[in-house]
């Protein structure tokens, strides 16, 4: 897609790209020695003294409003989560707002869609190309894989960005700041007299054709073999050094084992921008190597909502829904009791969705997806449900940024979950002291990519079988397309650690019957799943028809439309009621299928829960809740939602 | 404790200290009128235009080895931690080596000592003086509160800090850099005539003599109340305004509901420190205090181990012991199936003990502190465990830095945790990908403040009773004085969340009869507790003997001297099991004891206990550490270690 209400300008040059500081980078990319050697002179004048560098080298800083324009290409999973230590980097040192313009493909831009608009960063404007779009424009160059493709692309964006755009800073997805880009901005306006020239030069031979011409030149000795952006830029400049101003080389410190750039960064206390553009990326041998880590480990760990600062002095630069959400906060009465819940409610969540690499499921008209969230301490759950659920699944997981790395290590260590590619990981970063149950599972659920979904909890273990079970059964009750059910999966609880686990309805019976097994919270809360009738459904050979009573909330398999879960249930308590209500208020059937089952595994209380029990301020504000929501349901549904009123306040009285 | 081999100058005017930037900083905090008028003029001339700014003011940087002095006053548990804060921004922006010259009580002492220690930042030198020795210096001075006294102490720097140190930077706890203090450095050099002209004058006037006769002009017509430090100083100024040169008001950015220093940072992309003095500290209300605030909580979460960085091309300063770990590490081969476990097992983790404020037990002869640890995901045991053991604990937490911060919030929103002081945490900073759990207990083990220890583990809960019957018991037994034994608790485990706690043996008993509890790890791994012989123990009226034999695991109580657990172990195994055989080698008795239990409560597995039965690396790399232990045992036991190794080979060969 290109900008909206600009003119398109595939195909043409577009003078205004200033190319400067884009070869700049590419330039010490695959020939440091010229890089190098460019840049030692310059640092001679410009960097060479302490004393002076920080001084001198920034007369001509933006004003501080002035917005600065960055491009960046990026298309697939990884790049998408490689990208965002950059943007932290970018937006903890800058003090300008900025414009990114994002080159991606169909998958980058979901996911960054998605993150920046939760994200919520102000001062900061996001447009989106088509890399699509540009594909035609290099295809003819032969090329050996994927990325490749995209890395060739930022020899065309002066065909795609805008006319008015008069200067642009090109950056990899592999590049930490560790200084303000304002700084390498400033460069633009120092070495001006170089810019005009270059912009001169593009107007009289025609940037477009001269390194198409180049490049097919290379091509003829190079026998066909392929050609990344960085050799075509090497190219071009070899033929036409005059258009070329090295940048100093604090501007793009690179590691690698041939460590001829430590000639750079021997001051590198004025380090700029580190490349990490050595295969090895972090576990790459250098003499700094620590130092660069650790301050790419900064950003990689950084709780991004940190990043969500106004400028100061600027206009008003907020992204959309912030401003009404700052209102929304400000109302709130930090003295009323219930003030973490509304706080917690209010929160908007950065969502990184397909978080790791995924393969979407074919389209099957029976398919269903398992859909979960979870936090840190229920990440050894996902092998063992991997085992047990062999079809797509959308979890999504609670972290911090930091623990996304972990998350991130744990799956790249473990051979069941990184040999599953139909799972999708997406990732709600932690804000507020209350777990945010229902918009996780929400998140989760848009992310489903099938026309059905399992609507489960990560300590749960479903029946080997059940997958294909509830694929069958869906097909044969012909749910969706000629009636709106909800298939509950009846659920059961093991205490043991280690749980022999059943192959059968009628090994799980034995079991039962053995007291190795219960029925779901039989101990602690009945009436949760009592609607279920496990004594019918032990004898049940057909699905049957339950009616919704207070307190239910089974495990359901329901279309992918189905209601969202209420969002206001945060922490402990009622989510997953609430939601049954809805489908019953909406006038789902309730149907137990007799050979589906699920267990739950044994684990501590979680913290919500140990506060549910220990304060009897957060029973209260439960309690608040449960009412707002009838509220609620009374006005969306009228007097058909007067027997769920009745049915908790029969309940409250005999409690 | 006084700096070793530098002459002690207390009492005696240290002409040396540069006051000018002490006196910047507090100039603006009683009466921010005062200051904001000078600093706007100021400002007019050096922080005006932002295109000017960075560029202009820092023309005399100090070069880059330079070592930067920087002096902080610092008492008690909670300043402790806020001044981590502060140093973790100062290290992040810093370019040089610091020498942080710190003022402590002995608690601050004790708790910075060992966190330095650990943290093994390179290039900064600490040094200690002893706030007691300055005491008697203003403790004249009537002053409303004991941090009062601290804060007085920056009066009398000049009497404490070597004569040899020319400048130096004083800071309050509550502040946090934005910017490299080497630019607050260079305005020593920057206004220097100011610099000498304020050294003469205290030459001439003596300033302890100044400063001691307008305090107590002041008294006087304050009628004796108390006066804080910056009553002092603003005194001082009044009548000697030649004697003072603000600094720039960005270098103190004050947060307050009375936003008068609002047009401090109306240019605040420049600001340089914040000064969190509002008494609301991160909850004040301010146009800007979200950006503030999420500076704060940037340097808050900040993992410490990433400003383990060194300097580029300054002599190698590292800390004491980081060269040999450094070697060590570098020595280690990557590619050996068990790196993940060596590399764990080098790990120098950062430890903070004493986290909380904390009321150390008072000296009783039989006194037992409970000693376990823990990681974020068990936090919610500690109110059962409160509730249990109503003696002291020591408690290891394996934590992130902003992990740490939750946790502080979760003690601070508990009346049961909040209550109890006798509870010390000590957080001890995550670091590399297995659980180190024994270096965690020793952390724990070696700050128990009582004679007696029960080795506990945190998902067990303890008899209503033990703590009083271990200290009658340890009485009884003479344990310790007379006879070096380990008292055994006997373990067990329920399946069930909610346990109906026994409140007697004999209720246990029933309990266990009923099958709703077992022997701990009856079905998973008897031989852990089988030497325990529960069928004894049943019957049991007095403490009985029993033999160690192979993979016994007991929970002990021993004295406070017992060996440390072996930190070679890190995740799941063994951990325990190396320790018994420790004490037993040792000749430690063993003897049950008949009225003590312990009840495990469920938990989902680990992390580590599901690697390590999913990986056969992981139980490979468990058998490596088992042998390497024999061999250590062998070398220092002799013939006498024998019988451990007979067992483990019998055991595997079961196995």
């Amino acid at each position: 897609m290109l900008p909206r209400g600009r003119p398109r300008a595939l195909g043409a040059v577009t003078l205004l790209l200033l190319l400067l500081l884009l070869v700049g980078f590419f330039l010490f990319g695959r020939d440091p020695e010229y890089g190098l050697r460019a840049a030692a002179t310059l640092d001679g004048d410009l960097y060479g003294s302490r004393n002076r560098s920080a001084a001198s080298l920034q007369p001509l800083l933006p004003p501080k409003c002035e917005l600065l324009h960055v491009a960046i290409v990026c298309a697939g999973y990884n790049s998408s989560r490689e990208v965002i230590t950059l943007v932290k980097s970018l937006l903890f040192y800058r003090k300008n707002p900025l414009h990114l313009h994002l080159v991606t493909d169909a998958i980058a831009r979901n996911i960054l869609e998605t993150l920046f608009r939760t994200w919520m960063v102000p001062a900061v404007v996001i447009r989106f190309y088509d890399a699509e779009e540009l594909k035609p424009l290099i295809s003819w160059i032969p090329n050996k894989h994927y990325s490749g493709l995209y890395g060739l692309m930022k020899l065309v964006l002066p065909s795609i960005l805008p006319l008015s755009l008069a200067r642009v800073i090109v950056l990899d997805t592999d590049v930490t700041f560790s200084s303000d880009i304002a700084e390498l901005w400033a460069l633009f306006a120092h070495f001006s007299g170089v810019i005009l020239l270059w912009l001169d030069r593009l107007r009289q031979t025609g940037w477009e054709q001269m390194w198409k011409l180049i490049a097919k030149q290379e091509l003829l000795t190079l026998m066909a073999t392929s050609l990344a952006d960085q050799d075509v830029f090497n190219a071009v400049i070899k033929e036409h050094p005059e258009l070329v101003h090295p940048l100093p080389c604090v501007w793009n410190v690179q590691l690698s084992d041939h460590t001829l750039a430590e000639r750079c960064y021997l001051e590198a206390a004025d380090l700029k921008v580190i490349h990490w553009n050595s295969p090895k990326k972090l576990r790459v041998k250098n003499k700094h190597a620590e130092f660069f880590r650790n301050l790419h480990l900064t950003f990689l760990g950084y709780d991004g909502k940190l990043l969500r600062r106004e400028l100061f002095g600027c206009p008003n630069q907020l992204p959309p829904g912030a401003e009404q959400l700052q209102q929304a906060l400000a109302q709130l009465d930090e003295e009323e009791p219930c003030f973490e819940f509304r706080q917690q409610q209010l929160s908007v969540h950065r969502v990184h969705i397909t978080f790791l690499p995924h393969q979407p499921p074919p389209p099957r008209p029976h398919d269903v997806t398992l859909v979960a969230q979870l936090s840190m301490d229920r990440l050894q759950m996902l092998e063992a449900l991997c085992r047990h659920w062999p079809g797509p699944m959308s979890l999504a997981l609670y972290l911090t940024d930091a623990e996304a790395q972990q998350f991130l290590h744990f799956v790249e260590t473990s051979p069941v979950l990184s040999a599953r590619k139909d799972v999708a990981y997406h990732i709600v970063y932690r804000e507020g002291p209350l777990y945010p149950v229902n918009q996780l599972r929400n998140v989760a659920l848009a992310q489903a990519l099938t026309p059905y979904v399992f609507l489960s909890d990560i300590d749960f273990l479903p029946a080997y079988s059940l997958y294909d079970y509830l694929r069958a059964s869906i097909e044969q009750l012909e749910l969706g397309s000629q009636r709106k059910a909800a298939l509950v999966v009846p659920a059961f609880e093991t205490l043991h650690y280690r749980l022999s686990f059943p192959n059968s309805k009628a090994e799980l019976l034995t079991l039962l019957d053995a007291g190795s097994l219960y029925t779901f919270r039989y101990h602690e809360w009945p009436q949760g799943h009592a609607p279920t009738d496990y004594a019918r459904w032990r004898e049940a050979k057909a699905p049957y028809h339950v009616q919704w009573a207070a307190d239910y909330e089974p495990y359901v398999v329901v279309p992918r439309d189905c209601p969202r879960y209420d969002p206001r249930f945060v922490g402990f308590g009622w989510n997953k009621v609430a939601h049954i209500i809805e489908l019953d208020a909406q006038e789902y059937e309730l149907l137990v299928l007799p050979e589906a089952f699920s267990i739950h595994l044994p684990h501590a209380p979680s913290l919500d829960i140990s506060r549910f029990r220990s304060s009897p301020t957060y029973r209260h504000c439960l309690q608040t809740l449960k009412e707002e929501f009838h509220q609620d349901l009374s006005r969306r549904y009228g007097a058909a939602a007067l027997k769920y009123l009745t049915a908790l306040q029969q309940s409250q009285s005999r409690a």
